[in-house]
């Protein structure tokens, strides 16, 4: 595993990050809902990395010894699936494989907002990733979810993404038009994406797949996240080109993904320092 | 919530509907199978709708009370799921948010048969939207159904449709060649569809999530349904012109479903009254 | 049901096997992760037989006594999901209903590895079809896997598949580049398909559906499991012609599968004894 010191982050740094997940190929062990759990394997398969999804609690431990990467996402929950969580993530923990979370629908329901609390709490979690409402939410400020999507939060998600990330001395992530990263001292937002993005179910899912792939090879956890949202926002840029309609552009999305070069990433990805 | 007096139903309705689910946006929550649970989230969002799939009994009366319709569909059902599902309908009737019920597979095994006549049962369902086999079984008509497919009944249809709505009090529909609507009083023919939409799975299921969505909208059980699958039908029929093949013409559907405008539903929708 | 006496395995009878399936339209009963579910499903419709999935314990027996095969696939098993394979399969076994087994990651935990013996040891198997680090652990050969990927195995692929099958007196697949095919007298080798089939989730799992399909059809489970591979990997060549990137190669795979003609296997089909 290397550990990329971004004294200067630029696309080169993201582009490598590519190149490496393609070359180890790492494992990212999911535990996840089964709305989108299919788009998460191939996405995870069309970024270079292998997915493999188990949640028994009797086989979770077994199972995130030999990932790079586990992605816990609470889209379809219940309390053993949580249970299976904690007992996979306790085991990446003492490990020390990274560990993303993806609290879906945090703040739509006290389950959602409990057991995201609860993971945060009970674990250490590497990178959390969510929508603007979700991580308000988990932040303790006012968030409008419906369902699974966020209708706004009451302040500047940049600001609430770094008062998180310092509370709980981890990274968080907020996707969106524009994708914030931030450890809280460093905060980068990547501009790549494309519209279409938000009218298939599953993008933010396969989002945190991907975010999971690229933290297996790097210990620079805003570096691996940025990269991993500004590949995936260069995937659905390239498939608008393709198809301006929800299906075809998910096949196209996948595809793209699959096709993108660190060449590709080096000159296409937007990222700023804010 | 509109509450539409069908002097005459006419497509303007049925377009006016449409236009109304995009404007809206419901949050439709499902309590679903998984195998065709992500082919129910993306065609909620291409007819204009907000799907969300929560089946935990710690969070369904939380997030059903967000919503603008609740589908129950028993395609993979186990017995904790049916008490989720008791659980968020009760929580639904309370709100007075539409009830779909899809029966998948009733009359193949007694768990389905049994479940669904509970279900019918305990909760005050808005609209019951299945294949004529299932439908046949629940109104205590012979019907043969194997696995989820129906080989045929005994009897005409639509008359053990509407014999169902006025015994329940409730709309009944049965999706097929031609998809009947009814609340036992008025009976409309929806003509609308292509053979292909046969040939892969979940159709019938997508089906039932755009009635949810358009049932969020309209208090005429009949329309909304009627509507949703005369949609659902053109978007097939456009779709057959792009693709004859199952998995193309998949892609294909949800992009027209998407695509598919007003005007489009006020020129091609084959609705008439028996 | 037919009786295949392969005197003379030539590619007419599998040509043969895909008319019956397409003549037939057998009920296939998936017990099955919900990764891939929904390929199983299109992919056992494209082949032209009909696709149920249940896996309460409650109703297994009941949906698996109308079926013409049983496919048990452990991809995302838990203990109860077991059970219900258990009751599944005595049925299936009563009343001589082919069952697959798919050994999803043995190998990888002990519960996959357990589960997957158990199922060999309490039911009569008909086929079972693994990757070659699967079979390798269920034959006590050291098999190298990660996560659901076979790296490797200590041996000779065939002949670690054959010894097997004569150990268990059952058919034994290895899916790969070649496909193997043996139930530990004749072994046949199976050289259609293509590399994109290993670059999307859910080949293997299609793969077994389609066994379950020709299984239902011919007594020879080793001419109906080669022709199921002999004409899955005919329609990924064809696929490949459409397509070079994976999701639209997946679209393209089972458009070719529901488009592949008898003739299209006689022709195609590139099988041979070792």
């Amino acid at each position: 595993m290397n550990y990329f010191r971004c004294i200067k982050m630029d696309s080169r740094v993201f582009a490598g990050l590519l190149a490496e997940v393609r070359a180890k190929k790492p494992l990212v062990h999911h535990i996840t809902n089964y709305v989108t759990v299919n788009d998460c394997a191939n996405a995870t398969i069309c970024c270079g990395a292998s997915p493999v999804m188990a949640h028994a609690i009797d086989e979770v431990a077994d199972m995130v010894s030999m990932a790079g990467a586990l992605v816990l996402n609470i889209g379809t929950l219940d309390p053993p699936q949580v249970e299976s969580m904690l007992r996979a993530g306790a085991v990446a923990n003492r490990l020390h494989i990274p560990i993303i979370l993806d609290p879906v629908g945090a703040g739509a329901t006290r389950l959602r907002t409990g057991s995201a609390e609860r993971l945060l709490h009970d674990l250490e979690i590497a990178v959390i990733k969510g929508n603007a409402a979700e991580i308000a939410v988990l932040a303790g400020v006012e968030g409008n979810i419906r369902g699974v999507d966020s209708l706004g939060v009451n302040g500047e998600p940049r600001d609430i993404a770094a008062a998180l990330a310092r509370d709980l001395g981890i990274t968080v992530a907020i996707s969106g038009s524009t994708d914030i990263v931030t450890d809280g001292e460093r905060t980068l937002l990547v501009d790549n994406g494309h519209p279409l993005m938000s009218r298939i179910s599953g993008t933010g899912c396969m989002a945190s797949s991907i975010v999971g792939a690229f933290s297996a090879v790097s210990e620079d956890r805003v570096a691996a996240t940025t990269a991993a949202l500004a590949v995936f926002g260069l995937a659905g840029e390239k498939a608008s080109r393709r198809s301006q309609a929800p299906a075809s552009f998910k096949v196209a999305l996948l595809d793209e993904l699959y096709g993108l070069t660190p060449d590709d990433v080096e000159k296409g990805a937007r990222v700023s320092e804010v």
